[in-house]
This record gives C-alpha cells, sequence and structure tokens, in this order.
C-alpha cells in the first residue's frame, strides 16, 4: 500500500504534531471531541520532506491521495470544489510542528472562479458576499502564491473606494466590488502575463505548492535558526471547508485568549469584528472590538464560545489562543493552539494552572520557555515615561534591560563619576579589556563599532549590564569629550537613556524600574530546583558578579577567569613587567607583585561563596594581549620599565602569533614559565586557609588548568602545584582541601580522557575553544562566512550559541566515558558560554556533567532547563 | 616473588633486547653460544624504568639482587670486588634497546681503590699495569659519574708526561703513574670535596646511577626525539668482570667490522692497538693500527678472532660490529652488534646477504632504514673537490644534497639566467610564494633568515632542491645585487657551492656528481614494491614535478594544491582581480582569465601521469595570502585595477583575519563564492577530456574538496562540482569519469565520517591541519614553546613530523571506521607531509589506508617503509 501522506482531520488528532502540524493537530482534536470545525484535512509534513527530495515537485501519489480527500470532504458538505451552482469553497494554510512566523500566509476561498461566483451570488442570495469573497481570494492568491506586490491590490481597491465615496470596505456594494475584480484580474494578466486561473484544482496545488515553498523562505530558515528549529521538519498543509463571517451582520470573525497574554490574569480575552473575514482582523484594516461587544450583539453565541473555550483549556490544561468564525449566528472553531505569552504571564498561568490542580509541578515547571527568563532579569523602563520618549537611534540589541545615565566616554572618567554616586552610561568607539571597571561601574553601555560578539557585547552580557553595540548614528569624539547621536550634540555629563533589548537610544533620562525575582519567579524556580540533577554555578571573575549570580541561584563558581583581573590599570603595569622579563629571577619579581592582587581577588569571591566550590581557571590568553600596541602607550612603558623603545618593541614583535588561538597560551605558558603557576597556586591557597581562619568557612578550590592536550602536559603544571600548594601549606601551619583540574577544549584532551583523568580530579569543558577546534574556524573570523552558511542551508544554528551535539557533542560524549573509565564518577562540569543555554544545558545533562556553569544572568536559565531536562530525561541524582 | 630485575649474562639471549638492551642481550647470546666473554650480569631497563618511577632512587629489593648477582659472578672469577690482595674489578656500561649516542661512556676498572691496586700489582706482578688502571679508573668516574671535566684530568696527566719526558702514555713508569693518581685525587678532593670513594660497592652504585640518569641527559632526549625511540623504554646496566689489553705486549683491544661499513664490501676491516685499554681505540689517544697487524703480531688470536667473527655473522645473519680484547694472549669478546653502514653499504650488504641465501628479500627489505635513502636521491660533491674546499659559514641543513651555480638575487634574475644555461644559486633574506619560480631553476638555495620550517625549507624539500637556510653569516644587499658570506662580499653571477645535508656554505664552484637509483638501489626497491600493499603517491603542482616523481616510482599524485599555480608572476594579477571584485560578475571576468592557466596546468600534470590517478585539490589557503603588504604593491595594483589606494587598503583591511588558520579558507571560499570551484571543475574537466583526446590515456581525475567539517558543507559544493562537469561533458561531447572526495582534516570531519562518506567517494587525510586542530597549537607558532615541550619531556616527537597515534591517530582510524561503514572499500590516502614519514607510512598500513602521497623525493622512502610495514603486520592487498 502506497505511504499515506493525506488526513481526514477525523482521521487525527492532537499527538500527530510532529506529522500533520500544530494546526493540524488541533484542527483533528477539536474535531475528535465533538467541537463545531468545518470539514477538511492535513497534507502531512511528511508529504513536504518529500517535496524537497522530488526536488520540490509534488509526487504523483500525493496528488492522487489530495484528490482522494478532497472528494470525501466534497461529499461531506454535498458541494463540489468548481461547481458553478453551489461551488465548495476551501482555505488552504501552511501549519508546522512549531509556530513559525515568516511560513505563508492564510487563502481563503480557494474554488472561486468567474463562473462559481455567479453561483455563489445566486445561491447565498448575496452578491455583495459573493464578489467580496472572489476578490478577497483573488488578492491573497496574487499576493501570497505569485508574489504580486500586496500594495499594487491594495492602490486598486483605495481608487474603487475613493471613486465612490466608500469610507470602508462595508461600504462597497456589490458593483463596485465586480468593478475590483475586474481590475484585479486586470493587473494578474499584466503582472504574471497569463489570466488569473480559473481551474481550482489548478488554484489549489498551486497554493499547496506555495506552501512548501515557505518553509524554505530566508525569514523562515533565520527564524528557526534563532529558535532551534531543525530544517528537515516540514510545514504540513491544512486544506478546509470555509465558512464565511462576511455573510452579513450575523456573521463575524475574532481571536480570543482564554487568559491574558500579558499578564497571565484568568478571563477571557480578545477581540471580534462584524461582517468580516478572518484576516481583517489580524490585519488591522478595521479597528476590532473587545469580545464583550459579541456578548452584547449574540449573546447565545457568546455563551457557546465561552463555553468551549473552557472546554479547550481544560482539554489541553493550558491557556488557548483561538480563531473562531460565525456564519449566519452559527459558531466555527477554526485554530486552537497555546497561546503565545510574556514571560511574566508565563509564570503566573504556570502557577496557576498548578494552583487549580491542572498541572503537576513537573508540567508547570516545563510550561516555561528558559530563554524567557532574561526579560525578567534586567531593569526595565517605566512604561509610561517610555510612552513619552522617542528612540533617536538604533544600534545592535547586545544585551538586556534598559539603563538610564550620565555620558562619561572614558573609563576613567565613568569610574571617578560612579564614586561620586552619578549614575553612569559609558560611550567609546569600541571598548577593550582596559575598559572593564568602566564598565562595571556603568548602567550601560553605547558603543559606535563592533557586533554581537565585540568586546563590549560579550562582557556585557557577562555581567548583566545593558549593551548598545555598533549604533552607526553614534559619532565619539573621545578627547574632547563630547559625541553626536543621530546629529544631536551629547556632552559628557547629559543624560542618555539605552534598551539593549531592543537597541533603541533616547536622549535624556527615562525612569527605570529594577528587576523581580520573587512571587511566581521564586515559586517556579523553588519547583526546578527540587526537580533538577545538574548542579548551576556561575561564571564569575569578581567578588560583585557572584553576589549577583548568588542572588540567582548558583551553587557555586565553575569559571574564575584569572587574567580579567589583570587588565586593571592598577595591575597591568606589573603584569606587562613580568611578560617583557628577561629571566626567571626578574619575572619571579613581577609576579611578586602580582601575588598580593590576585590573592585579594580570589578570598574576595572565596568570602561571597561562603564554602561553596570555586573554579579558579590559571592564566589563559597568549601574553601579547596584555602588550600595549599603540606607539604612545609603548614609548611610556619603556620609559616604566627602563627599556629602550626599540627593545621594547623587539619583544612585543618576538611575541607575534599568526593563529593566537593556536599559539602560546593556557597551560603552554605555565610549561614555559611555571613561575607563574606557582605565584597563581599560592594565591590561591594562601587566599583559602586565610579566609577559612577569617570566617570560619572550609573553601575547597578548584584549580582549573586550560588548554591541556596532553597528559604529561598536565602532570607537569601539576607537579608545579602540588608541590607549591604543600609548601603553603607547611609555612601557613594549615591544611585543606583542594582539586585539581583540567579544562576539556582541545579535541586531543578529549580523545585521550581517559589518560588525561589519571592526573585530572575534574573536567570541565570548554566548549567555546572546543568548537573552535572541532569545526576548525574561529569565533573572530566566522563571522564572514557563517551568514552564508545560514542561508545556504549548511549550518542551521550558530555552533557557538548551542551545542553542536553531532560532533563537538561526540568528542564531550567520549570524554565523560574515557574520563569516568579511568576516574569513576568523576566530576564534570561546563564553562564555556552554552552553559547558559537551554538545549545545550539539556544535552549536559543527558551525557552526564554534575553542573553547568554560566554567567550570572543565565543562571536562572540554567536552572530552569536543568529541571526541564530532568523531567523529561529522567537520570538519577 | 619479588620482581626479577637483574639478569646473569648465562640467563639471558639475544631476543630479550627490550629488558637487557641491546648490549646485554649480545653478551647473554655470545655466552650462550659458547663464545668467549668475560662473566657478568645485566641490570634490566625495567629497573631503569623504576629508577624514574621511584623519584631517582634505585629501590632496596633492586639493590639486593645486584648484590646477589655481584656475588655470583664473584664464585665465577674465583675473585671478590674490593679484596685487597686480588681484587675483581669490573667495568659498568650502559646498554639501551637502540644504540644511543649521548649516552653514559664506559667505566673501566671499577673496584679499585688504595689498597686493591697494590693487590692487583702484587698479584699480576705488574705495578705499572695496576696503576695506570687505577688512575684511567679515577678520571672515568670523575667524567662520567660525578662530572668533573675530563680536561683537567688531562693537564694533570700531559704534565706529569713533560715532567719526565716520556711522549706516549706507555713511556709512563709505574711510579710516575702513582704520581698520576696522587695528583689525580687531589682535583677529586678539591673538586668534589671529599675523598674519592675507597668502597668499592659505593663505587658500584654511583655508576649504576649515572647510567640510569644518562638516560635523561638533553644530548639522549634531543637524539630520542630525532630517532622516535619513546622515552619510556630506558637503558639497562651492564656490569662485567674486567679483562685487561693494557698488561703488555701479548695483550691489546680492537673494534671490527665483518664487512666495510662504508661500502659493504664482504671483509673483515677493523682496528687495533696493542698494550691497551678500550677507550683508548675509541678516544684517538694513539693511532690503532688496521687489524691485520694482528694477524703479524699474534697469528693464532687473529685466526680465532676471524673464526669468531664468521660465527657471529652467520648467527646474526647480518654485518657485526664487534669489541674485543685480548689479555696475555687470550681473546675475549666484549660486544657484538648489527653494524652501522652508510645507505649505500646498507644497499649492499642487504642485497649480498639475499644472494649468500642468509636472508629472504622481505627480511632485506627490512634491513634498510628508510629514512636513509633521501642522501641517495641528491647530487653530492665529488669526494676529492670537497677535501679542497673549506666551508666559509654554516646555515640550517634545510634541504639535502649538493649545490653549486652563480648566486642571483632575485627570482627573476635567477630564471632569466637559468634560460641562458646558467646554473644558478638562490640567494634571498628569505624567500616568498613570489620565489617559487626561481627556487625551481635553481640547483640550491641559500636564505639568511629562517627555520627548518620557513618557505624556502618547506618548498625546497618538497622540490628536492639543495637548501641551507637561516644563515647568520650572511648578509644579502638585494638592490645591490650583492651579499657578504662571513664576511666575504660575492656579487651576483659568482660562484657558490651549498651543502644541503650538512648547511656548509663555500665560496666557489665544488663538482657535484648526480644521484644514481640503480644496481642495488633498483632491486631492494623491485622487492619493495612486490611485498607493499599501500600504494605511493606523491604531491606534485607541476609537471616537473611528477615527472620527478614518476622517476622514483610514484603510481599517481595524491595532491596537487591549485593555488601554488597562481603565484606566478603572470598570474597573480588576474587571481587579485578576482578577489578584490565587488560583485559576482566582476570575480566570473577574473576566474575566466585565470580558466585557460589552470587548464593547462592540469593537461601537463595529466600528460606526464598517463592515466594514472591525480588529485586535485581546490583552493584552499585564505584569500589575504595573495594580496600584497608593501605600501608601493598596493599602490601598483590599485593602479592597475583602477581602484583608489584607498578603496584597495579597505579591501585588503576587511579580509583581514585573527586567526587566519582557522579562518575564510578551503572549501568555504567555494561556499561563499561558488564560481570559484566553477572555473576550477571546468579546468580539470575540460583538460582531461583534450588530453584524453591527444593522447589517448583514459584520465581519472579525483577532485578534492579541501577543509570539510559537515556533509551539507561538501553536498553543497559536490553539487556545483557535478552540475559544472556534467555541463562541461555535454559542451564537449564526451563522457568521462572523475571522483569528488574530501580531505579530511578537521576533527569534526573524522568525527562524522559515516556522514561525510555519503558525498565523499574518496578520503584524504589532510595530517598538517588535522594535527594543528586536533593539538589546537598552529605550526607557525608552537615553535615558541615546542623546545621547551622536549626538554620537559612531555613530547617526544615533532607531531607535525610523525603522525600522534594516540590522539590524531584515534581521529584516523575513527574516520576509516565509520567512512567504509557508509562505503565499503571506500579509498583512503593521506596527503598530509606525515605521507612520507616511515612511522606514519606504517599506521596508515595498519589502519588500512590504500595509498599515502608524499614530496617526489620521499616517494622511495615511503616504498620502503610501506613494504617493511607489510612484512611486519601482514594485510590482504
Amino acid at each position: 500500500m502506497a505511504h499515506k501522506y493525506v488526513y481526514l482531520f477525523k482521521e487525527g488528532n492532537a499527538e500527530m504534531r510532529n506529522l500533520l502540524g500544530g494546526k493540524g493537530a488541533n484542527l483533528a482534536e477539536m474535531s475528535r471531541i465533538g467541537l463545531p470545525v468545518p470539514y477538511g484535512f492535513t497534507i502531512s509534513t511528511e508529504a513536504c520532506t518529500r517535496y524537497y527530495e522530488d526536488g520540490k515537485t509534488i509526487a504523483p501519489e500525493i496528488v492522487e491521495q489530495i484528490d482522494a480527500h478532497l472528494a470525501m470532504i466534497e461529499e461531506q458538505n454535498g458541494k463540489k470544489l468548481g461547481d458553478v451552482n453551489d461551488p465548495l469553497l476551501v482555505s488552504v494554510r501552511s501549519g508546522a510542528r512549531a509556530s513559525m512566523p515568516g511560513m505563508m500566509d492564510t487563502i481563503l476561498n480557494l474554488g472561486l472562479n468567474d463562473e462559481s461566483v455567479k453561483g455563489l451570488a445566486a445561491k447565498t442570495g448575496n452578491e455583495r458576499f459573493a464578489y467580496d469573497s472572489y476578490r478577497r481570494f483573488i488578492q491573497m492568491f496574487s499576493d501570497v502564491v505569485m508574489e504580486v506586490e500586496k500594495s499594487k491590490f491594495e492602490a486598486i481597491l483605495d481608487a474603487v473606494k475613493e471613486e465612490n465615496g466608500a469610507k470602508f470596505d462595508t461600504d462597497l456594494t456589490a458593483d463596485n466590488l465586480k468593478e475590483v475584480v475586474k481590475r484585479y484580474k486586470e493587473l494578474y494578466l499584466k503582472e504574471m502575463g497569463e489570466e488569473f486561473p480559473q481551474d481550482p484544482k489548478v488554484q489549489l496545488m498551486a497554493a499547496i505548492k506555495a506552501v512548501f515553498r515557505s518553509w524554505d523562505n530566508p525569514r523562515a530558515i533565520v527564524y528557526r535558526r534563532l529558535n532551534d528549529i531543525p530544517g528537515d521538519w516540514g510545514t504540513a498543509v491544512n486544506v478546509q471547508s470555509m465558512v464565511f463571517g462576511n455573510t452579513g451582520n450575523r456573521s463575524g470573525t475574532g481571536v480570543a485568549f482564554t487568559r491574558d497574554p500579558a499578564t497571565g490574569e484568568k478571563k477571557l480575552f480578545g477581540e471580534y469584528l462584524i461582517n468580516a473575514q478572518g484576516e481583517d482582523v489580524v490585519a488591522g484594516i478595521r479597528t476590532p472590538q473587545p469580545i464583550a461587544k459579541l456578548q452584547e450583539d449574540m449573546p447565545e453565541v457568546y455563551d457557546q464560545f465561552v463555553e468551549t473555550a473552557q472546554i479547550l483549556e481544560k482539554h489541553y490544561r493550558d491557556m488557548q489562543d483561538m480563531e473562531y468564525t460565525i456564519q449566519d449566528g452559527k459558531l466555527f472553531m477554526l485554530q486552537t493552539r497555546n497561546g503565545k505569552r510574556t514571560a511574566a504571564a508565563a509564570l503566573k498561568i504556570a502557577c496557576d494552572l498548578v494552583d487549580e490542580g491542572m498541572r503537576t509541578k513537573e508540567e508547570a515547571v516545563c510550561m516555561i520557555d528558559p530563554k524567557s527568563l532574561d526579560s525578567l532579569l534586567h531593569p526595565t523602563f517605566d512604561p509610561k515615561a517610555l510612552k513619552a520618549a522617542k528612540a533617536v537611534a538604533t544600534g545592535l540589541a547586545a544585551s538586556p534591560g534598559a539603563a538610564c545615565g550620565r555620558v562619561y566616554f572614558t573609563a576613567e572618567d565613568a569610574v571617578a563619576a560612579s564614586e561620586r554616586g552619578e549614575k553612569t552610561v559609558l560611550v567609546r568607539l569600541e571598548t577593550s579589556p582596559e575598559d572593564i571597571e568602566g564598565m562595571h561601574c556603568s548602567e550601560g553601555i553605547l558603543t559606535a563599532r563592533g557586533g554581537m560578539t565585540s568586546h563590549a557585547a560579550v562582557v556585557a552580557r557577562g555581567m548583566g549590564t545593558c549593551c548598545v553595540a555598533g549604533c552607526g548614528d553614534v559619532r565619539v569624539d573621545e578627547e574632547n569629550h563630547v559625541c553626536t547621536i543621530a546629529g544631536t550634540t551629547v556632552k559628557e555629563g547629559d543624560w542618555i537613556s539605552l534598551d539593549g533589548s531592543t537597541g533603541n537610544v533616547y536622549i535624556g533620562a527615562i525612569e527605570t524600574k529594577p528587576a523581580e525575582v520573587s512571587g511566581n519567579f521564586k515559586r517556579i524556580m523553588d519547583w526546578a530546583d527540587e526537580l533538577r540533577v545538574l548542579q548551576v554555578r556561575t561564571n564569575a571573575d569578581t567578588p560583585t558578579d557572584a553576589a549577583k549570580a548568588l542572588e540567582f541561584g548558583a551553587q557555586g563558581v565553575g569559571l574564575t577567569r584569572t587574567e580579567h583581573m589583570f587588565f586593571d590599570p592598577d595591575r597591568i603595569p606589573a603584569m606587562r613587567e613580568m611578560i617583557v622579563s628577561k629571566t626567571e629571577e626578574e619575572r619571579r619579581k613581577a609576579l611578586a607583585k602580582l601575588l598580593p592582587m590576585q590573592k585579594e581577588d580570589f578570598k574576595g569571591i572565596y568570602k561571597v561563596m561562603a564554602g561553596r566550590p570555586v573554579t579558579i581557571r590559571f592564566l589563559d590568553p597568549p601574553l601579547h594581549e596584555f602588550l600595549p600596541t599603540a606607539e604612545e602607550d609603548i614609548v611610556a612603558l619603556a620609559a616604566d620599565m627602563g627599556l629602550e623603545v626599540d627593545e621594547l618593541k623587539a619583544t612585543i614583535a618576538s611575541l607575534h602569533e599568526f593563529n593566537p588561538m593556536m599559539g602560546h597560551r593556557g597551560c603552554r605558558l605555565a610549561v614555559t614559565y611555571p613561575e607563574i603557576a606557582e605565584m597563581q597556586t599560592r594565591a590561591v591557597i594562601e587566599a583559602a586557609i586565610e579566609v577559612k581562619e577569617e570566617t570560619g568557612f572550609d573553601i575547597l578550590p578548584e584549580i582549573m588548568i586550560p588548554l591541556v592536550g596532553e597528559i604529561k602536559e598536565l602532570k607537569y603544571v601539576k607537579d608545579v602545584v602540588v608541590a607549591t600548594a604543600e609548601k603553603v601549606m607547611e609555612e601557613k601551619g594549615d591544611k585543606i582541601d583542594y582539586m585539581v583540574g583540567t579544562m576539556i577544549e582541545i579535541p586531543r584532551a578529549a580523545l585521550t580522557a581517559d589518560e588525561i583523568a589519571k592526573e585530572a580530579e575534574f573536567f570541565s569543558f570548554g566548549t567555546n575553544d572546543l568548537t573552535q577546534m572541532t569545526f576548525g574556524f574561529s569565533r573572530d573570523d566566522a563571522g564572514k562566512f557563517l551568514n552564508e552558511y545560514y542561508t545556504k542551508k549548511i549550518y542551521e544554528s550558530d555552533p557557538f550559541a548551542r551545542v553542536d551535539q553531532i560532533g563537538v557533542g561526540k568528542l564531550m560524549k567520549m570524554a565523560v566515558e574515557l574520563g569516568r573509565q579511568t576516574r569513576p564518577g568523576m566530576k564534570m562540569g561546563i564553562c564555556g558560554e552554552h552553559g547558559g543555554d537551554p538545549s545545550s544545558v539539556e544535552f549536559c545533562h543527558k551525557i552526564g556533567l554534575n553542573y553547568v556553569s554560566c554567567s550570572p544572568f543565565r543562571v536562572p536559565i540554567a536552572r530552569l532547563a536543568a529541571a526541564q531536562a530532568a523531567v523529561n530525561f529522567p537520570r538519577e541524582k
């Protein structure tokens, strides 16, 4: 028997979403439970996949099945498509497994042609209705299927309205509409070089193909990438008998939600338009009225709808978003689906459904999109204040939240102002590591240059600070402490406001309100914590970050990058002195200056974390990153260090690397300069012992050696660490526990994890570098070609945002298995940026990691994602 | 029972080389077959490993075993160590599994002290002999065990000789020698701060430790790395009863070979020194005499030695290198081993042993070190002419062979001179891709800057052209066409000579003689070809290279790098035009100019290869490599292209990459600019059809897509290739077979090889890049830390020279298995530089590759290595 590609609504149910798409499955389900749904059938997502496999053609066997199912709904309705006396009309709508904007719009009234329109007029006794339906069909078909510009049709409609003094579409008479139809068909002929198709079967097949085609339009591809939807899912097509909301004043159409999608409040919420077809509501041509109006107009229909809505919410056990049409006083349901909602509403609805006994905690936790939490964790503008403001420029929405403060153009100035108690916004051409402190103290950061992975964007996201990056309308004159924003001059100390969630820039101050992480948010998070198996730690380089993360529920620090501390203007001179040292002795002298600073950093973090585990990664970046590049800075450094400028330049030149990513960095630094690892070990252990003495907390530092690719490399550095730690403990007359582990971020480390685990006491997957090495492209350079890769459907998602489970994930799995072969129960985590990405968190759960670590603002996201993973893929704690 | 660490000679045999070391195993074997060997025992290599595991101490249980075995040889000899009347003396010698220069020298006469020396004098009635032995022992012990400088002892000896008018050591009297001993002991006290040790057991343990320690001295580490000897083998220690060649004129010592190690001629060849101890022969203090002198002095001992030599050669079935001592007319054998020999001798001996019925062809093939063949493939200086010449400077021996020609300072001048029929040597500060043609036409290349992996060195090795690189004594003034070499001015057109095997530079012409690849060389190669399973192809970018490789036995081209062709000055303008094009149309116009050139390149190679397979890799390097960097070149290019200089600079800047190795290159270029792949496909297929028409050869091009990491990426490019190929064949009205495959050089490609194999028709392992990505360091940058890694014993061999079988090899094995799961019997090869490295060839054989591909001059090496692999690890053809 041939494979089944087409299903009558009555053959399906809500479970068949993968095959029938969301819309098709729900239409089937509503039919199944006896709600009034017009007859129809669904062409499955498999048919879409097959369409692409067959070189964008619909196979004859599928055409046959469509014909056969069309015959069945003709039978059910007692009407035939194209019948000149009493034609069956159908709608054609796309419906993928997940809701996808960018997909094909609906086509209504398909089946009309020059003859059947007359039959429809005669049969309904409503000529105006018949021609209104026909002109709508021509416009939709031309726009959606044939890609003739919509505006050209609207121009005709406007012209006819004007010619006839009609204000609204509804003011047009049957004759006016005949004129519209005539002109529409002329336009079609002119644009397409052929007559508007009269054969309803041709119309139908063209519409079906258009749906399939729309699966692959550029907007859909981008949407899928941003929302982790695989390209091979395909879309289904729903073909449904028409019902008409435009037959007169006992007809209408509308949409409704069972609860308020903005707040989650439990009350029917919706809109309604009398004597109209579906797209009129959505398109905003006429202003719809609140659903209460339906109660006035047709109370019995309203009551029936309220009951239906309740049935549906109970049935789906979730807030429903419904489309309906009333034809001559009779209610028809055209769609239901779980309604989209704001993050705040999602939390309230999930909690309410638990309280109402409709959902378990497990289910409630799974109802929230973890990524949506982000919007709740940052300050927002006061809505009233915002309404009065107008954005003057828009940059990249690089780090979410709202900010408002006085403008400063250098990190030093921002720090000074902030110390005076001012709220500041740092405005820079672009930021560099030297700006860290100024970024830290500011409410927001605005840069003229740089993309979503620029320094400003990455660091701001890490800090949870609002950032608008790469705003081309900003011209910065740092020297004169002034900038222009879209032509307006803004001086140091002037107020501006930034919206990091939209990229908008405002001149002047807009009041902000702080984030709130209590109430429903807290209830959901508490449930998530009960359920999850994965621990959630944070990446934090400062006590401030660590404290923020703790507030968001972090259970430890998974990554402290010790190098970030050295970019501080107070410290970088000693760091530079260390780098340009010519002998071990000189190097040790410079390191001795860094030791107390580094120790204080660690003490600060230990104190905040109060006995929770803290993982400290040893120096990672290539040393040249710390050296100046500008001539004047080089001259100044040479003077400071008592060196000849040329001598210093030669040192800087000797540190140049062709591929810094694959150069002298990570543990390679500790191998060549073991004294660096000694200093860092001393700082880690002395700090731990001192904090233990001062606070009584047991501090368990986890020393993490980066960029290991070979067991002997790790052993060499570990030997230095252990020898130093033993010495320090002897000096201090105290013993503490500590661990020495490694990052798994080099493919060879994953491949030889059984060996590495002989020395490493824990693994932390550094998936940023691991992704770079496994794919063989650097994040900094891949921007130049990745867009082309998305467009050409070679990659569907950004491997730096979401773990590539096929390649990188295979290495991770291998490393987990090999590592635990050697060291059963070995502690393993992830500290790459993927640690805060929900799909990656799920993957980490599945392969058996113990924890994920992410930036403070992603901690709640990771907690929720971990709970969802635990519910969906149970695994022992 | 305790683990056995110590073996009497009579407990061992030749098979126990891994445990007893080469020397120990052969001493045991000689004892076993009844040859006269002084009693002794061997402390195993396991004891050495244990010594390092135990933190450089000898475990008590091993000390016990040593004591017990010492007691046994005391019993055998009827003498005791340290006996004041008749002391047993012993020698202590290192002996690793493989012969290793840099290891500890021999210590003789151990057991002597102030008392036992008197006993020895009394017992032998030879006071002079006793004190001679003692002074030798003090010097050897101090030098070798305690690291007191040898020269200080020699100064004392010279002083005493001068004071007493002695010319030779043998002229010194017993009293003179007592004086030497006295002063030696004073020196020891001064240097070491303690008396020379008198306890023979203390002497013995110190000597044994010194042997273990010497396993890890820097010279030994370097030697192991260069010779692929693992660091964990360890060395054995041989403790043997002394026999004395210095008791008078019926005594002596010597070394001998059973065949001439320089030519392989079958005749006893050796040296002999009367009344001397072993080190006198080696140290060259007295000039030894030919072994024929022994026949005169002691004919019956000579006859016994000849017979012994014959027994040993028959027994070991190989040319032997022996050490012997005659004590009072009695012959003792102290060592035998397979003798080192020149490459030419190795070939002759192997062939002769087959002819003499002593060895099979399989064994003969395995007797030759494949790497040694290199020296036979290049021109050499005429030995007589060389004797008269003096090197004025020495650089890096970057590419072997001898060269002699007139100096030119630019590639253009060298090409012009070469076209006039001159022999040229190209002298440059350093070379760049623009110099290729000038390098090609020259006999040799000399650069002032750059290391073993500099452009000059890498390209010259590929071409098989002699190259001396990084010669610091050369100052080049390119502008004035003149240089100085170690102070001497050399002008354009002057003659110089280079030895690429030693790095020597000579002023003036030294006659060279061409390489010879016939005779024994050909016999061995023919046998190798019969035996091997792996095919051997070559990496060749030009017809000249291809022809050279064919002469050396290549069976096809495994890699043609299409980009090298575009660095030619005639072509680079069109390439640059293509790169700076702003539209696809402009790009296609520039590509159209490149097409005929590229096609001619391919036709040339196809014709040379005469129907053998040719693998063509599509454009690989990042485009910025083709653009000029010097201001003047940029200005010139802008003028050529009709661009503003700033515009061109902006384009160049936009192509800048942070990590070019991981940037926009390989198939990523073909994804963004498919028209490049179209042009290259057209050139490949048109050339194949035209050559087929012109010559009748069936050409099977293998199109190879580089840097693939994802199946869809390969599919995208393959679709372009196939569509273009079909179009070209239709245009030409002819069909040819061709394959589309991929490099496996990105870890992700190896990890997903089952997927990749759905599209790839063959795999070629690009182990250069695969090594870089798997280790996470770039070859260009790793130089800065790799030396430290070798010194610290983290890496034992250069992963770019020898495939890292543990990490990279694991990926390769995985890719082979996964690929053939999808495509059984899939053709797989290697085209990284490892393809010409014997140990890597063996690995490729073991994992089941079909071919290796290497530079032309490595083809014979690969053929031989492949045969050895096939003999040692049989596998079906």
